[in-house]
């Protein structure tokens, strides 16, 4: 760490006979000093000749807007951690926000964004209203979008994973451990992603010839507590499922706990296929079988294509799916019934 | 929203025949323009009377750090939360980076903070090098640590949670079912959070009137591996315990895992406590009997404190520690062999 002042903030506040925040406050230009101890302060900053610190505008420093609706689950970190690698290893900040879906949080990111002349936005799974993204837009901001909520009319890059072909290989799998009877829990219909994952679901089970039985789609809506109701849903059918597919992670894990609450076990009696592969579910009780969407990727090059876009370089797509994986851990087995099911 | 100005960058860069990126680098000041292409990208913004952003110092945005070591654990998220919370509403940026506990990515870190001008920076249990916070103070940037890792001399106030509280309520909830031969996987021990559950572990075996037994006390990591490593060793033991104290959620999940392995039920076989409270645990199967730390209201209490400090005021204390709380659910019960082993 080089060191570029020869005289320190503390020193010159001890001076002062002020606090460091202070002199800081002076240093930095800010209003909130009053008159006559920033008089005092900047008379010791020349007196010693203390080198502000460099703010031509060709130094300033970058940023990248990273936005979320919620920040409570798991699945952001992952996002966080790629983008933040990249826009790091690119001298830039990571900025972190949540906008909770809501005009008025959103409005105030806006703000501060403006204010603090951000190089690129990021933003994730979100419904912003498209008066947003006009004003985005028109800020001249490169914008990428992570997982595409609904529209793909939208003016922007988006980075996703092969929902569909995810969707398709968790039901294959089931198909081929001998299920016949395959329950599906999907994500928020709003969403892409859910769309995708549900007709891949339903793909695999025409390829494989099974007629497409409505009652074995229950809605859910990402989270634990959804799982948790529409297994118990699945479970009450006159002819419940043997084994479940749930759109999430989260959802497999309040499936898996519904199970556990009758004694069903798992995936002896009831098989469970999750999808996101969150790090923790290979230490799930039973490690969890699930499609891997890999996110951390995700946001990493979502970070290369924001930043290619403020160089003003061209983009090889404006699409790009990253593929998903099928990962199969202790949650899936053939059905209790085997053969005499088939 | 209200548009603030009556000619767009976009109208700007179709008249100019450029990119929008490109005319935002040069309304931003940026060097990374062609010297032609910047006259006539202002000379068209002069023409219409396009207006700059507010860039006066005093509008200057701000800008909170928020530094992890890793970005690798839903216990992350939480804290982030909460910073968020507090950083938006005071209309700040929370800008979230990784230093990876090596110096390269420190230093680096600490010259985009230098160039972001930020206002305030959060560490979270980090074995930063002294050299860095010396520096920090000399840029008299306000810090705010929360959970010390080791080092209480630093010259920061800091925000912890009760760990020694919580590990005696974990290891007297254990005592209070009728367990006598209690295990401890403990966190890393160069953490003082870590050694005050450590602690706090002991004297609830002391005040019970129970002989410590070292060979009860396996090292972890908090990372999920090291607590199914520890579950194993302890399990090795000539006279396994009945009941398991782990230092972390993840480390419990871990410790789970192993059981669950060799054919062991919880807690009919053995009992399980963690600590953390991460909003997962709730989903754990069985749902985990642990120490709720308030993670998002850590954050939220750093990031006031560091704002207080940026305004220099005073602070009520240097050092604040936030209330852990005993979360009882199904990982524990009484111990297989019930009164006969009392």
């Amino acid at each position: 760490m080089t060191l570029e002042r020869k005289v320190t903030i503390t020193a010159i506040a001890r001076e002062a006979g002020v606090s460091v925040p202070t002199v800081s406050r002076v240093v930095n230009g800010r209003s909130d000093v009053a008159p006559q101890t920033r008089a005092k302060v900047e008379e010791l900053l020349r007196q010693y000749g203390y080198r502000r610190r460099a703010s031509a505008p060709g130094d300033r420093a970058a940023l990248l807007d990273l936005v979320f609706n919620d920040l409570d689950s798991p699945w952001a970190v992952e996002i966080i951690r790629g983008v933040e690698e990249v826009a790091h290893a690119a001298g830039m900040g990571t900025v972190v926000s949540a906008i909770h879906d809501r005009a008025g949080p959103a409005r105030q990111w806006m703000k501060n964004l403006r204010a603090r002349a951000s190089d690129g936005v990021i933003l994730v799974t979100s419904a912003l209203e498209p008066l947003l993204h006009k004003e985005l837009h028109r800020l001249g901001v490169p914008i990428v979008v992570v997982d595409p909520a609904g529209s793909l009319a939208l003016d922007a890059p988006t980075i996703g994973a092969t929902n569909w072909a995810g969707g398709m290989a968790a039901t294959e799998h089931l198909l081929e451990l001998g299920h016949r009877r395959i329950g599906f829990i999907a994500g928020p219909p709003r969403l892409l992603c859910s769309r995708a994952r549900l007709d891949g679901y339903r793909a695999a089970l025409e390829s494989a010839g099974l007629p497409m039985d409505e009652r074995l789609t229950v809605q859910g809506d990402f989270y634990h507590e959804s799982g948790f109701n529409a297994c118990n849903a699945l479970l009450e059918l006159p002819e419940p499922p043997t084994g479940i597919f749930a759109a999430s992670d989260q959802m497999a894990l309040g499936a898996i706990e519904a199970l556990r609450r009758r004694g069903l076990r798992v995936p002896q009696e009831v098989s469970i296929v999750g999808f996101d592969d969150l790090p923790e579910m290979r230490w799930s009780a039973p490690p969890l079988t699930t499609v891997r969407q890999p996110l951390a990727e995700m946001g990493k090059v979502a970070a290369r294509t924001v930043l290619r876009q403020a160089r003003g370089e061209e983009l090889d797509s404006p699409r790009v799916e990253l593929a998903t994986e099928l990962v199969v851990r202790a949650s899936t087995g053939p059905p209790a019934g085997g053969a005499a099911q088939q």
